[in-house]
C-alpha cells in the first residue's frame, strides 16, 4: 500500500508550523456602527470631545449659585436674586454651579424661594462627567459588546474601525452543483465552502466564496492566483488528496510551496497547507466532516494569530456509554451526544462515515481523543466538547431504543417546552440495555412476549428489582414493504432489507416467520441490516432490496405498497426514579397532546386509543 | 413630595404582567442561508429527497457483485467478469453491491484480478446514508449553527424560514441629534435606540430604527401608530418620567391603555409597558444606562416569550470590595469591574451616575441586588454577572491607586498579550490600601516621603512584613495647569479644581503649599474635587475653574498652559508573592517595550531614564 500523502503530521506540528511560517497581520476596515457588535477594534478609540460638553442640569429645577443659598432652612427661607429655571439635560449657565430640584422651590410672582441651601456642584453633570477629551474609550483588539454601541454614538464614533481576514474560499470539483439545485446522480451540492464561511465569519473573517472551478489545473491556478491577490487566506475546498482528479497540491507547488499535505486526524486528513505570495492556502478535504473538522481544529485556532478571538470549546466531563478503541498516532475527533441523566452526564459516540452531515446536525458536542491515546473503555469519564450552550445540553432527552418516524415529531413538538429529544436508534433491546445501565432517560420498545404482552416481561427479566414505567405512544401496523404489494407469505426468493438483530421488528419478523414456517435462509438479504424503519423502505424505494419490514408510516411516506402483518404496542419506558424528571414529565405532556393526536392521524397506520396511558412494572 | 409615576411595581411583577397580558407569537421570514446561523427555525424541516439519492462509491476503485468475490485469496486469486472502474462519488452501476479499492485490485489487458473476497455493501455509501426522504433534518425552534449551513444546503434549504420578533424604535426628543453629528450645547446624541437596537438583534429581533420624533403628542402619536402597524413590539425612547414634556404614557393611554408606569429598579424606574393594537408598548427611560438597564432586564426575557434564545448571564462568586448599602424597594443593577487576584474573584462597584455610558464600557460584569436585600458588606461573597466570556475576566488585571494619562496606552499596549487593564482611580493612598487587602493586582503610586524617597515608607508602614515590588513607570513633571500661565505662587484668589483626598497629586500640592507659605484656604474652589488629571484640566478647559495641578500630559492633551512644579517618580507597586502572574510579567514586559518609550515621547512631560527597572521593599 502507497502512502498516498507527501507529508503527514500532527495537528500540533501543523499548528505551530503556521505561527512559525506566517506572520499573521489582520486586515482592518471601517464598517456601520449598526454592524459592529462582536467585532475587534483595529485601533485604540479616544474621545475627540469631552461629553457633555458644557455642565448640563441633572434634574428639573433651578440653576443657583450655591453661595447665594447659604443658611436656607424652613425657619428663614432665602428668595434668590439669581436664578434660572432648567429641565435635565439643559445648560447651566455660566456662573451657576448648582441645580436645586423643583420639588424644593416656592415660586412666586417669577421669584424663586427656597428652605434649604445647595452644596456646590449639586444635580449637576459637569462637562466630561461621562468621557473628557483625550481620554481612552476602548483599546485595540477591543470585542465590542452590543451595549456598547450606544456609547460610541455617543462619542461620536460611527464607523469604528475592526480588525477582520479576508479569505477566499474556492469550490473545486466538475460534479457540483449550486445549493437549491436538486442533484443528479452522481452530481453533489456544493456545500463545504457554505459551511466553512458560516464558520470563519461567525470568528470575524470576512469570507468570499468563488464560483465553481471545475477539476482542471489550469483553472484552479487562474483561480487561487486571483483569490491570493484578494484575500489574506485562501482555502481551496476539495482535490486535497493524492488520487488522479486532485490538482490542489501541484497546483500549489507550482505557484508558490507545500508545507504540509496530511495532518494526522481522523477525520479530515487529506489536508494542505502551503504558501503562495507569502499568504498561507489550505487545502480542503471533500468529505464535509473532514472538513468541518479540519476548519474547526486548524483553521479557526489559526485565525487567533490575526487577534481573532475564536473561544475554546467549554467541556463537561462525562461518562462515555460504549467503548471507543483507536490506534496511537491520529488525533480522532468524534461527534456525540451528551445528556443528563440524574446528575450523571452520559455522551455517546456516533460512529458514522465523514459523509453523513446530519451526524454533525444531531451531534451537541465531540470528543477529541488524542494520538498519544488507546481510546476510551466503556465508563470512561471523558472530556465531552459542548456544541450547544450548556443550558441546552441540559435539556437534551435522550430516547434509546425503537426507530419510528413519529420520534421526529415528538421532537418537534417538545421544543416549545425547551426539551431537545435526541433519538438514538439501537432497537428494542439495546433501549432496554441502555436503561438498564441508566444511560438514557426511556427507551421506547415494542416487544412481544409468547403470552401476547408487551415490553414488562423484559423489563421484569432485565431490570429486576428496579420500579420502572411505560407510557403508550401508539398502537400500530408493522407490514412488509416492498414495490409488488408482497404479503410475508410470498418474502421466500425476493432480495430482503433487514433490520438489525435485538430490534423490536427483527424480533417480530422472525416470530411471525416461525409462525408461517418459513426458513429465513431462503430469503435472499436477510443479513442485510439497516437501522430506522426509513432506512428499510428507502432500500425497496432505490431498487437496493424488492422488500423488508416496516411500520405503515415508513412506507406511506416514501408512497410503498404496504401489506399490514400485525398491530403492536410502542411505548416508551423508564425508570421510576425519573419519573419526577421535568424533562420527561414535559414529554409526557407532549405525548397527550392534542398536536400529537393529529400527527398520528396524518402519519398513518397508528391507533391513539391508549395513547398517554401509563403502567408500572415493578 | 409628589409620587411622579402613576402605578410603580416590582420588576418580578412587570415581567409577570407582560406574560400574562399578551399572546407571543413571533414573525416568521425566509432569509438567505448564509445569514441563518445564529437564527432559529420557525418549523420542522424535513429531506425533500435522499442525500445520496442513490448508491455511491465510498473508495476510489472497482464496483464489483460481491458473490463473484467468493473464495478470492492470495493463494486462488479471482479475475472478474463484472466490473466497473470508480471514482470516490461515482454512482454504483445497477446490480453492483460492493467496492474494492484501487490499491487491492491488478490490473491486466482491461481485466481485474483480486486477493481478497468483498463484503456485500463493502466501500459503498448506500442511498439515504446521510438523510432519508421524509427524516426530520430540524425541528421548530432549533437554533441554526454555524456548520449546519452545509448540510442545509446539502438538503436543499437554501432559504429557510426562522422565527423573529419585529421591533420598532421609535427616538423622541427635540435636543436629539444624529450619531456623527457633534452636539452643540444642550444637544444629545440619540444613541438609546442604536444601544437597544444591537442588544435585541444579537438576541435574533429585526430592529427598525424610525426616524427622531420631536417632544409633540401628535407627532409621538403618528408615530407610534405607525409603529404598531409595522411591529410586533413598539419601544418608545425617553419621554417616560411623568415631566413637563413626558408625553408617552399620555399618547400611550390616548392610543390603548398603560399598564405599568414606573418600576421598582435602579436604573430604570422611569419605565412604560403599554398596549396599542394589542400589541406591547414599552417607554424606555432616557438616561442610557437606565435605558440599557430596562431592555436586559425586562425587554430582552421578556422576548424568550416569543421563542427567541435569550441566555442568562453566566454568574461567577466574587468578593466584594466596599460596602454596598442599599434601601429595600428595589432590584439594584451596579455595573462593576471584576478580575480574579491569586484563586480570588475580587468585583468591584462603579458608583456612577445613569449617565455615565462609560462605566458600561469599563464594565466587564454587574451585581443584581434584589429588592428584599439591603445590600453587602465589603468583603461579601456575591454573585458577579459577566458582560464578558469567563475568560477574560480571568485576564482582567487590577490597577487600582493613582491616575495617569499613560495607563490608557498601558492598557491598549497590553492588548496583543489578551490582558484586559481595568484602571481604577482611587489615588495612590487608596491604591496601597487595596494592596494591602490583596483586592487589586498592581497599585500605580507617587507618595513623597519627608526624606525625598517615593513610595517605600508608605509600602513599610501600611504593608508591614509583606513583600514588596516596585516598577518604575516614569519621572513626571506635575504642575499647574490654567488658561492664563498660573504659578504655584499665583494660586490665592482664583478658582482652583483639587484632586481627592489621598491622591498623591493632593498630597503633593499640600507639601508644596506648605513650602511655600500658602493657606488653602485663600485658594477658593479648593474643596472641589475630581479623580483625574484629565478631570482637573477639562475643568480649567471648560471655565468650571481657572487652575488646578495636574501632570503635563493632561494639560497637553487639553492644549492648556502648564507651569511645572515637580518632577515625582510613578511606580507600581505589587506584592511579592504575585510576582509570576502572567499578567503582571507580561505588563512588565510592555512597561519596557520600545512602543511604550514611544508613547512617553509623543505624550510628553515624562522622564523614561529608569522606566521598567525594579526594586524590592520589605
Amino acid at each position: 500500500m502507497v502512502n498516498r500523502y507527501l507529508n503527514v503530521i500532527p495537528l500540533d506540528d501543523a499548528l505551530a508550523l503556521l505561527s512559525r511560517e506566517f506572520t499573521c497581520i489582520p486586515s482592518a476596515e471601517n464598517i456601520p456602527l449598526e454592524t459592529a457588535s462582536g467585532r475587534i477594534t483595529a485601533r485604540p478609540i479616544f474621545g475627540s470631545y469631552s461629553v457633555p460638553e458644557i455642565h448640563l442640569a441633572a434634574m428639573d429645577g433651578i440653576a443657583v449659585r450655591s453661595v447665594e443659598t447659604k443658611g436656607a432652612s424652613e425657619q428663614s427661607p432665602v428668595t434668590l436674586l439669581m436664578a434660572a429655571r432648567v429641565n435635565t439635560g439643559n445648560v447651566i449657565p455660566p456662573g451657576y454651579d448648582a441645580v436645586i430640584m423643583i420639588e424644593d422651590v416656592w415660586e412666586t410672582d417669577g421669584n424663586y424661594t427656597i428652605r434649604r441651601s445647595a452644596s456646590p456642584w449639586q444635580h449637576v453633570r459637569p462637562a466630561g462627567e461621562d468621557l473628557a477629551e483625550s481620554e481612552m474609550v476602548m483599546p485595540s483588539l477591543h470585542c465590542i459588546r452590543p451595549h456598547e454601541t450606544g456609547a460610541l454614538a455617543t462619542y461620536g464614533i460611527t464607523r469604528p474601525e475592526v480588525i477582520t481576514v479576508r479569505i477566499g474560499l474556492i469550490p473545486t470539483g466538475s460534479e457540483l452543483v449550486e445549493a437549491g439545485v436538486r442533484p443528479a446522480p452522481g452530481q453533489v451540492v456544493e456545500s463545504n465552502t457554505i459551511m466553512a464561511g458560516a464558520m470563519l465569519e461567525s470568528a470575524g473573517a470576512r469570507c468570499t466564496r468563488y464560483s465553481f472551478v471545475e477539476d482542471s489545473p489550469d483553472k484552479i491556478r487562474t483561480a487561487l492566483k486571483k483569490g491570493c491577490g484578494e484575500n489574506d487566506i485562501v482555502i481551496i475546498s476539495a482535490g486535497s488528496s493524492a488520487g488522479t482528479k486532485d490538482y490542489t497540491a501541484a497546483v500549489i507547488a507550482e505557484l508558490g510551496e507545500v508545507l504540509v499535505h496530511g495532518i494526522a486526524t481522523k477525520p479530515g486528513k487529506p489536508t494542505i497547507i502551503g504558501r503562495v505570495d507569502g499568504k498561507p492556502v489550505f487545502g480542503l478535504p471533500g468529505y464535509p466532516l473532514s472538513a468541518l473538522t479540519v476548519i474547526r481544529e486548524l483553521v479557526l485556532p489559526f485565525l487567533r494569530n490575526y487577534g481573532l478571538p475564536v473561544p475554546e470549546p467549554e467541556t463537561i466531563p462525562a461518562h462515555i456509554t460504549s467503548a471507543y478503541p483507536k490506534e496511537i498516532g491520529s488525533d480522532e475527533f468524534v461527534l456525540c451526544t451528551l445528556g443528563k441523566i440524574g446528575n450523571r452526564w452520559i455522551i455517546s459516540s456516533q460512529s458514522r462515515g465523514s459523509g453523513v452531515q446530519m451526524s454533525a446536525v444531531r451531534a451537541n458536542s465531540y470528543l477529541r481523543v488524542p494520538r498519544a491515546s488507546e481510546g476510551f473503555n466503556a465508563g470512561d469519564l471523558v472530556d465531552a466538547c459542548l456544541m450547544v450552550p450548556e443550558k441546552e445540553a441540559e435539556n437534551a432527552l435522550l430516547l434509546t431504543g425503537s426507530h419510528d418516524p413519529l420520534l421526529d415529531h415528538l421532537a418537534d413538538l417538545s421544543r416549545p417546552s425547551g426539551i431537545s429529544i435526541i433519538s438514538t436508534h439501537v432497537g428494542s433491546m439495546g433501549g432496554i440495555l441502555s436503561l438498564k445501565k441508566d444511560e438514557c432517560h426511556a427507551a421506547p420498545t415494542h416487544l412481544l412476549s409468547p403470552d401476547g404482552s408487551y415490553n414488562t416481561a423484559y423489563l421484569h427479566k432485565y431490570l429486576p428489582g428496579i420500579e420502572t414505567g411505560l407510557i403508550f405512544v401508539a398502537g400500530r401496523q408493522q407490514g412488509i414493504v416492498s414495490r409488488e404489494n408482497l404479503s410475508l407469505e410470498e418474502l421466500p426468493g425476493h432480495l430482503f432489507v433487514n433490520r438489525q438483530k435485538g430490534s423490536g421488528t427483527r424480533m417480530l419478523l422472525d416470530f411471525e416467520l416461525k409462525k408461517a414456517g418459513i426458513d429465513p435462509t431462503v430469503i435472499p438479504g436477510y443479513e442485510r441490516e439497516v437501522t430506522t424503519h426509513i432506512a428499510v423502505a428507502l432500500a425497496v424505494k432505490s431498487g437496493e432490496a424488492e422488500a423488508g419490514m416496516c411500520v405503515y408510516s415508513a412506507a406511506k411516506a416514501l408512497g410503498l405498497p404496504f401489506v399490514p402483518v400485525v398491530e403492536e404496542h410502542y411505548e416508551l419506558a423508564f425508570r421510576g426514579d425519573h419519573t419526577d424528571d421535568p424533562r420527561l414529565k414535559s414529554l409526557f405532556g407532549v405525548i397527550r397532546s392534542e398536536p400529537f393526536a393529529k400527527v398520528l392521524t396524518r402519519l398513518g397506520g397508528y391507533d391513539p386509543t391508549r395513547t398517554g396511558s401509563l403502567r408500572w412494572v415493578d
